[in-house]
């Protein structure tokens, strides 16, 4: 990191053998990043933000997502949206799966 | 594309030899998501957005970059963070680049 503006986001990942793991990456007043590090199997049961606007980017790994009525496999580079107040979810990681994700407002 | 929920941001990039493009990916009531694509030696003049968090995360190619009084070279996997009120640019593309960007709210 050369600056505080500039971060690595795979770098930061971190994995527990419990359970799915969440971390920040940068909390501004209108937009929160953050890191979901999964391990083959873990998940992240459904749950919708009231107002909140997210994304899901996958930065390595693969990963059965639910969102709405609509249950898919997103890869490496695949952006996953849910919109405010739709559920959404990781059913499953099919591997070990770093994720960025971002929420407006944040939580 | 499987679903209207899950996006291939890197698939979406287009180029113009006249000047650096912007493309939509998502825009929720909260969020907005799009695509900065750059030629070599392309810029993107440095400008602060009032009120909204903004970040670029490099998905390919390199970029000689700008927030506030940092001026740092970002690749790819690398996030570049500007908050609310905080200049920022592209000072130039050392390498066909793509980024997806996200600011929150909405511009």
């Amino acid at each position: 990191m050369t600056s505080a503006y500039l971060l690595d986001p795979a770098a930061a990942g971190r994995f527990s053998a419990d359970k799915a793991t969440k971390s920040d990456l940068v909390r501004g007043e209108r937009l929160f990043l953050g890191l979901n590090c999964f391990e083959p199997g873990q998940s992240q049961p459904v749950h919708a933000h009231r107002g909140a606007d997210k994304f899901y980017l996958i930065l390595s790994g693969k990963a059965r997502m639910i969102v709405g009525a609509e249950r898919f496999e997103a890869g490496p580079g695949q952006l996953v949206w849910a919109p405010a107040d739709v559920p959404h979810g990781v059913e499953s990681a099919l591997e070990r799966t770093v994720m960025m994700i971002g929420m407006a407002p944040p939580p």
